[in-house]
This record gives structure tokens, C-alpha cells and sequence, in this order.
């Protein structure tokens, strides 16, 4: 099952999303139905007003997520073709809501940076309130699975030592289209990223070291995550700032992100007039 | 005028805090209450149920804040007394409403940590949208100022380069008991901290780098504040983990946290048995 949150009369409605149209589930947005311990059934039963995919408004998949864990070095393959050992624990970072956008929405450049970055990631989506959880009820915490591009002002990121300023830019983080229910996806999805049509990241979820079942479970013994929180959980080699010279993103470049199973994020970089 | 955010009949109610009493304001909590653009005179002329003061439960001042922004190395003695340069730019790193705690609520001691310490702290909170703000807008969006200790697991902390794993514990970080408005305070604040009566940290706010106006102006420029949004504004020295041997919060441990003008948060250190 896919789920989405569309805009819909100048708010927003969570819909379960078929082959070629929107059902509305009664629920404002996906945060709202996940806090509905029946958000399956309800969801999949779900009956009510459609709407055209084709021309749907995808906000963020969750447009207010209680909590944003983003995790830092976490694709074998890019850690050790950097030189580095792989880390014992995950490197954690957050971003607020106010950051997020959704999946064909513009990104506002900020004024105050010439320095913008992608990092294409699989995305978790926590279903049920975990805390403590081992593996086992960490997978069962997982509602599914999104396209997240953890767009980063390179230059406020490394103002200071902790990332936390770069990463939460207004506007700037695209996460959706949908959320795909784990039973619809194999364990291996390849996650791509393209700017202007030119390919710049390619990966294999299977690279990485933390995989979401174990992001839930050590997240869970920190704090409890809820339903509609979001686990950013890395991005693998390719990003612009790696590059000699580094590339960014420019006034109308395109950012595309995609991953297979799940869907694409199209979105066009925007400088304020 | 002093508000707070108190427990009621299993959930939470916005009062205005008398000299011996605290008046319900109609809203559910300081944030909701803080959404209401006449939330001043709403407070001031608030006529609703009364509590006695020495009875109430204190929840967090702000129960669930949008964003926590945490503020570390800003103040000017403790970072000349470490022999480092007074930095450019704050160094900002998040907290999530989950590890938030009232006045007099027990500390939670996580299982996973035995390097539980204190690091206490002026609280701004935000009153009113603000986005690239100047000096004098950011003043005017400050609603007012409270108390926070933010308590840190120093092992989590520098597990990695990031910190936000060893600041959200879960229930550990006590924010209140109230919010005082700026034309009841004077610019300069006594900031003290205490574990089982014994003097650790005493600094004057006059001392920080980035006062609250600043980290206000610099953060708008990021993303939109908004109200009921929280700034902890750093911790001076004297914190345990600089001590040799390090000193950490032990099961029953108490942990009091003072600004004059505002109050005192007394916090009990609890292991979960």
C-alpha cells in the first residue's frame, strides 16, 4: 500500500494512493492516520473523495513530523572509498519540519548561502511508538518507506561542528511522493539522484552499515520515536561538495530523486527575487 | 506577567501566574496560548480557574515545542578559561519535546548511560513568527525567558561528532516552572546550579557571546521561529564531566537550577527500577 498527504482546499488530506488515483482516507495528513492504531485497515478500506494522480499536489509525505533523525556516514562503500573506518555508532543529526517540502515543490535557495548540496536517502517512516525496541519490534514500529533529499547549506554545515545549522534550512528537503508499506518492497532498493538530468549518486540500500530496523532500535533507546516521526538514514557518495570543483545547486537546476519501488522527487531550485 | 503550563484533570492548561495563585488563560498549554496573536492581553485579563500556587504541577513551560534549538560554547569565561578563541558563529545543535520534563519532575537516568550531567541554562522562548530577522524584530518576538537544564549524556554525546544523541534522552531535560516576560526582567540574569545543594555553576547572562536578540536574528535567517519555539542559550562552566574526576548525576541526585527573576527548577535524579 502507498500512502501520501496531498493539499487539498487550501489544507491537506492523508490518501491512500492506487494505481491511478487518490483516495482520501479521512485523516488531515499521513502523522494523523499512523496516530490511528487502525491506520491500515482504515487506509486500506478507505473509500472516499478521489482525486486524479496525475495532477495531485504532494505536500511532505508528513508534513509535521514530531521528530527528524537524520544520520550521517552510513554507506560502506563512500565511508571506506573515503579513507575511514566504518563507525561503531550512527552519527546523528535532526532537522525541523519547517525545512521539509513536498516531492515536485520548488527549493528556496537561501540568501544567505551559495553553497547548496544534495544527499538523495531512503527514508523511514515509524508507524507505532517504539521505545527500547529490539530488532524484531523495531521492524514492526516501521509504517514504510519514502524518498528524502537532504539538501545541505555546505557552508553553514561546517560553520561549527555541529552539522544542525546547514541541514534545516526553510524549504529546502524534499520528502515523498508516498510511503510504501514494507510488504510492497524487496530489501535492496537502489536510490539515485540526478541534477539536470545528470547522474550524480547511485546506490544500493544494501550498502548500508545501519539499516533501518537497527536506526529504530538504537534511536529507541534514546527517546521514544512516534508514529509520523522520519529517520533520514544517509546518503552515499556523489555529493557536489566532494567534487573538484565543487558543483551546487544553481538558480533552475533540477534536483531529481529517486528511488525504485517508491517513486521520484522532481525538484527545481529557486532563488528568492 | 509570568506564565506557565500546568497539569489539570490529565491534561495540560495555560495560566497566568499570580503572587499566590495560578489563573487558567482558556488555552491548553503556553504554545497554543503563544499561537494567539493577543495572547498578552488574553493572558493579563485571563479570569479562569484559579490554583493555588504551592500545589501546582508544573508540565514543561512549553510541552511541546516545533523546535528546540540548543546553543553550545556561549559563554565568554568558560571558553577563554578552555583557551579557545571566542567563535564567529553559534554553534547550534536540537533537542526534541520528547526529553523535555517539568519543574519538579523526576530526571529520568537513562539505563544505557552512567555520564549523566548538567548543564544549565537561560531559556528565550518565541512569541511571535519570525523569519530574517533584525535585531529589533528579533526582540520583539521574544515572549519571554525561562529555565532549562540541559541535561547530557556524555558518553552518547562523543559516541560521534554530532551531539544530539547525548542531548534527547528521554525525560531529562526540566524547562520552567515559568515563562516572565522582558519588561519583568533586567538585561543581566543570575544563572545558578546546584547538585544536592552543593554550588557547580554560577554565571551572569551578561557573559554570553550571542545574547538572545542575536540567536534569535541568526537562526531566523535559517528557518521561521514560531511561537512556543525554544532557544537554550548555552551553560557556563563548571559543568561535571570537566571536573577530574568527572562528576555525574547518581540515582537520587538533586539537581536545582536557578535564575533570578524567573525561578527554580528542583529535579530529582531517578534510576528506573
Amino acid at each position: 500500500m502507498k500512502l501520501a498527504t496531498i493539499r487539498v482546499d487550501g489544507g491537506h488530506a492523508a490518501v491512500r494512493v492506487d494505481a491511478d488515483v487518490a483516495v482520501e482516507t479521512g485523516a488531515r495528513d499521513v502523522r494523523e492516520l499512523l496516530g490511528d492504531p487502525g491506520w491500515r485497515s482504515r487506509a486500506e478500506s478507505a473509500s472516499g473523495r478521489t482525486h486524479d494522480l496525475s495532477t495531485v499536489d504532494y505536500a511532505p509525505v508528513v508534513p509535521d513530523p514530531g521528530k527528524i533523525f537524520c544520520v550521517g556516514l552510513n554507506y560502506r562503500n563512500h565511508i571506506l572509498e573515503m579513507g575511514r573506518e566504518l563507525p561503531r555508532y550512527p552519527t546523528l543529526f535532526a532537522k525541523f519540519s519547517d525545512a521539509l517540502i513536498g516531492a515536485r515543490d520548488d527549493i528556496a535557495l537561501p540568501a544567505v548561502s551559495d553553497a547548496i548540496d544534495w544527499e538523495a536517502e531512503l527514508a523511514v517512516v515509524i508507524g507505532t511508538a517504539v521505545r527500547d525496541a529490539d530488532r524484531e519490534q523495531a521492524t514492526a514500529a516501521i509504517a514504510g518507506y519514502s524518498v528524502l533529499n537532504d539538501v545541505t547549506a555546505r557552508d553553514y554545515q561546517y560553520r561549527t561542528k555541529e552539522w544542525l545549522q546547514g541541514k534545516t534550512f526553510e524549504a529546502t528537503t524534499p520528502l515523498g511522493p508516498v510511503l510504501v508499506t514494507p510488504d510492497e518492497l524487496p530489501s535492496d532498493l537502489e536510490l539515485t539522484c540526478e541534477v539536470d538530468g545528470e547522474p550524480v549518486q547511485k546506490a544500493s540500500t544494501s550498502d548500508l552499515v545501519f539499516d533501518p530496523p537497527e536506526l529504530v532500535s538504537y534511536i529507541s533507546r534514546i527517546i521514544t520515536l512516534r508514529p509520523g516521526d522520519v529517520i533520514a538514514t544517509g546518503t552515499p557518495g556523489g555529493v557536489g561538495h566532494a567534487r573538484t570543483p565543487p558543483r551546487y545547486l544553481a538558480d533552475g537546476s533540477v534536483l531529481t530523486t529517486r528511488i525504485t519501488g517508491i517513486g521520484e522527487l522532481v525538484n527545481t531550485a529557486r532563488a528568492k527575487r
